[in-house]
């Protein structure tokens, strides 16, 4: 207590000159357009300004967005990195918890009434689902980053480059096996080579490839027959293709598709599929690099077949990564925007969690961290929770960051635990069943066990872990204090109500004023991870089960095994394991709530995002390409053509 | 003469406080992207200021790009139009003849040489071409918009928002028909219209297709099962979908899949295909819409299918129209960039000139001429030759917009009329045979009777014409007095030679003097069109066969005419005509150059475009769908990751 006074004090020195925008959140609170619209954001070089960022290192983006340049990392390189705080959840309703609400509050809080410099680093969301069933994803109520509207559509078209990332580097597979499937070697060659001026001249990238064959030649007429053949066939098996083309949309009818079948491609037909955007492994690599630099090499190694002879083939095989890199150079910078009371925030990235690791991106969590400076914060989301985004957060994205967190916020709501305490279902779009809405101590009890289960999973990796209680107006107090106490016994740091909906930053004081004396209360240390990398796959894949869902063992199918097999031969087993598992459950049962136990998860097959840097072992299937309900969200989506104002997103 | 200079002195008086940025134009000619990137363009803040844009006008885009407001278009209402320059080619070769070129180097001629106030509007290219075959799109040399990689890299995203909203519309048509075909009526009624707190309400949109169905009530409970059946049931026709999927990568896989194999579908499989996404109607809805709400009303007409009773349906049935206005409501206003002089330039819209219109937008338009004033130019251009993007520029882009310009240039190449006067065959990548870089007057004089003929298209119209012989460096002073007098003979205002591409404005100030001359000799007039809306479809397209292509008649399929029937039972006869032809020849057979005489232009299909306005027949088989080759541009893109410079587009 004492050292966050201490903390509060010596961060006033080092503060902003930030002026917070006034929040009078009115009751009952309006729907999420209509408070977000209600706020006039600040001018985006002004909050760049207050910020401390230098006005070439800004990109107005319309009037409420901005892209951040990287060279603001190497300018404050030698600057102390601020206070770094992660939320993360149990294991959620499918209605949600309340994480980006608390993130938002959280930051609101922190800035406002702490006075803290305080940046909110939180995922782009995918716009699929903005017109499905979902809605925004801005937050919710007081603690929402505004305009929500440009928050949940476009943004700076980050998805769109990754979309148009994706799906080049689909067509150029395709196009690929098709040519040389129709052409001789020699014919091959001459077109990938071609006369110019009467010359053949290889380009920079075809040099790699040859290099990577062990052909050190640069001459084009100087190869012989055979490496001809080596160098222009890449014979991909179009039976290994793992490349899926992707879309931002909810369209079920893509879930499997064949493609090919215009005469024009002479039968050359093929099974595949199209994945949601954001599943992209190029989202993945977009959260997780270091830079230009390392960007452009993540995406030269993204394997997306194997050749007939078992190699592995790769977007730099294909020629294509240096243009990858080209439609991504704008996307890997930061996008500035701003919190319902004018704090800062960067939207950046928004991996699936599941089938990807689900957290926000490295860049714009560093230069956050550079700008709040020594005495600031950075609040960050992992996706799902404990068990599925806070464990990557750390064995993935921390591990590549060299980052540590200073404090674990764990959202919980009394919803959730009831449900885990064995409550009737959950579903979207039906009302909640009366057990939800009235008090029952019994049923939170016993659903407490979940709550303790994700605290011990956060406390794993050596962080203290503060619990917020995000509220609803149905929770009476009792239920709060048996949530409290159930909390701090089992080692919590803290553990408070949380009124970021309902009341913004001021609602979320208490929680800020505990989270900033968990994150100060000792020097920041190491992460402990969970597992090294020179483990065996299946080693790797067992530490995760046992330690943080409590399976007894894990069993793998023959299809995991001989992926295990290949990717080993291929060299890729000392990659960081990132769990494709139900957020649903801490097992691989979505119908299984509060903490599942003797059970052995199984392993259905292993995949590889060789460029973002990590395996996925799939348990179960996951859904990368969400549908349309028979209602979907759009029918109440409008816009006023006079005001340009939009109607009907929450 | 005379008229010009007074009008030149007049217009001095109305002059922007302009700067142009200076221009030395080294010898040879560096790539685009080396002569883009060696110039500073001006702030963008600074151009609006420059060319009388208030500052809440315009939201910028990064820093080379802006957003301009409809609202200006509203402030500037009042003003009278500043004059309207059209530019349009000859039949082309497949690589093309300098038209964006020339739009852009008359546009730096006229404000950088004749300091007159002037706007260039050019067209938004598709991203696909630019790792396929073509390259860049941003015109060429001296005479570009820059920087020329922003320009042909996303600009603001409006293709992004028209994939979004293209590809939403079409999973909602699947996921309806899927709903459709696995509930009861009254399942899906209630899905519709669900209980939200113990009430059914309609939506806004819901309450529309009751309307449109007749009945006319508004409680969700009033209707009998009867009409819940028709307001429920779509019941879309799966083998009468129009409406495509689209990417913006040139993917030949799908130009024809079959969707919906996923077991979740239950075997409602269909066959279908995509289009690049320039071919989606929103992007000819984007080029012709006057407002926002005027497109919010296009979008609402789209015509996606037909029912199996024979009605057609549209994205309002689907309930999905204000969706896509919402996540159009960006993309419909023009994109602010500059020429490599500091001229302005808008982007706006680049729909297809064959299925489609191929102008860019009527917005973008409108605002230049309203800004420029009574004594500035407008250069604006149409896609391919006079006889496709001209005659639609008229019959369709004026006949909505209600302009009509004041001049139309002519783009001509030695290259291209000797082709047409009987030269070897012009192919992309393959070096050009000597009769072209050799003189031949003999080719050439036989070739001109197809400037002739394109000269005679544009003067239909009863616009003056003059004739731009975009130069290249092998052309001989006597090809050139050739081509100078033929086109004066045929009664073209000037003939002027044009070194826009080497020389920037400066190349094209004899051409802006003529220019001005021909617009400015007398009071500007009405366009005449070549035919009524009122007449039969067929006739119709029998007007432009026989006045445009010079064809004896025209020849309807059975498919043509069945869809003639129907269009015209629909209600939808009274559109205009866009025909889909190829633009390689004046006929329908690309082989057939110069002027082809003695043919019958067969109408394969016939197709609506009904929320954009227009029927297009179909004149053989069109690509909506390009390829890549063996070695796609793309091999030499890349980026520097520590300047962050592009390499190899151009």
């Amino acid at each position: 207590m004492q050292s966050s006074q201490q903390f509060v004090r010596q961060a006033l020195a080092s503060r902003w000159r930030f002026q917070s925008l006034p929040l009078k959140p009115l009751t009952p609170v309006p729907s999420d357009i209509e408070v977000s619209r209600a706020q006039t954001p600040k001018a985006m070089d002004l909050l760049a300004q207050e910020v401390g960022l230098l006005p070439g290192e800004v990109e107005a983006y319309g009037r409420c967005k901005a892209k951040v340049s990287l060279a603001t990392l190497h300018r404050l390189r030698n600057q102390p990195d601020g206070k770094y705080v992660v939320v993360t959840s149990i294991t959620p309703t499918p209605l949600g918890e309340g994480k980006s609400t608390t993130v938002v509050g959280l930051a609101q809080a922190l800035s406002s009434q702490l006075h803290l410099n305080t940046f909110a680093c939180v995922r782009q969301p995918s716009q699929g689902p903005t017109f499905g069933i979902k809605g925004g994803a801005a937050g919710g109520g007081y603690s929402q980053v505004i305009p929500m509207e440009e928050f949940n559509l476009h943004l700076t078209g980050d998805i769109h480059a990754i979309t148009a990332a994706n799906n080049l580097l689909a067509a150029a597979i395709d196009a690929r096996i098709f040519h040389e499937s129709t052409q001789t070697d020699k014919a091959l060659y001459n077109r990938l080579v071609p006369l110019v001026n009467g010359v053949r001249r290889f380009a920079p990238i075809q040099i790699q490839r040859l290099k990577k064959l062990g052909i050190c030649k640069t001459e084009a007429d100087s190869l012989t027959s055979e490496e001809v053949t080596r160098f222009a066939r890449l014979d991909i098996d179009p039976d290994t293709v793992t490349w899926n083309r992707v879309l931002d949309t909810n369209d079920r009818y893509l879930r499997q598709v064949t493609i090919g079948q215009s005469p024009t491609e002479k039968g050359h037909t093929r099974e595949t599929r199209f994945d949601i955007a954001v599943a992209s492994e190029i989202m993945a690599i977009l959260a997780l690099a270091g830079g230009l630099g390392d960007m452009r090499e993540r995406l030269a190694r993204m394997v997306v077949a194997t050749s007939r002879s078992g190699e592995p083939v790769t977007a730099e095989d294909l020629g294509v990564s240096g243009a990858l890199a080209v439609l991504m150079k704008e996307a890997i910078k930061p996008n500035l925007m701003q919190t319902l009371q004018g704090s800062p925030v960067f939207v950046h990235a928004g991996p699936f969690a599941n089938i990807a690791h689900g957290n926000s991106s490295v860049l714009a969590d560093k230069i956050a961290l550079k700008l709040v400076g020594e005495q600031g914060f950075v609040v960050t989301e992992a996706g799902f929770g404990a068990d599925i985004g806070l464990e990557k957060f750390f064995n993935i994205k921390c591990r590549l960051s060299g980052l540590c967190p200073d404090a674990v916020v764990l959202v919980v709501t009394v919803r959730a635990l009831k449900m885990h305490g064995g409550g009737p279902k959950v579903t979207v779009g039906a009302p909640l069943p009366k057990e939800y809405t009235e008090e029952g101590l019994d049923l939170l009890e016993r659903g407490c066990a979940n709550l303790v289960k994700h605290l011990q999973i956060a406390q794993l990796f050596g962080v203290p872990v503060v619990v917020a209680i995000n509220e609803f107006t149905t929770d009476t107090r009792r239920e709060t204090a048996l949530l409290v106490s159930a909390a701090l016994r089992a080692g919590a740091a803290g553990a408070l109500r949380c009124a970021a909906w309902r009341g913004g930053g001021g609602g979320a004081a208490a929680l800020a004023q505990a989270v900033v004396e968990a994150a100060t209360r000792r020097p920041r240390g190491r992460p402990r991870l969970l597992y090294d990398l020179q483990l065996p796959v299946e080693e790797k894949i067992r530490v995760i089960a046992q330690k943080v869902y409590g399976a007894d063992d894990i069993c793998l199918s023959e299809e995991a095994r001989r992926k295990i097999e290949l990717y080993t031969k291929q060299g890729f087993a000392e990659l960081p394991i990132c769990m494709a598992k139900t957020h649903l459950s801490l097992s691989h049962q979505p119908e299984l709530k509060g903490v599942p136990k003797g059970f052995v998860l199984p392993i259905r097959d292993v995949r590889a995002s060789v460029g973002a840097g990590f395996l996925y072992p799939l348990v179960g299937t996951m859904s990368t390409m969400p549908g349309l309900p028979v209602r979907p969200c759009f029918y109440d989506i409008d816009l006023d053509p006079d005001t340009e104002e939009i109607h009907g997103i929450f």
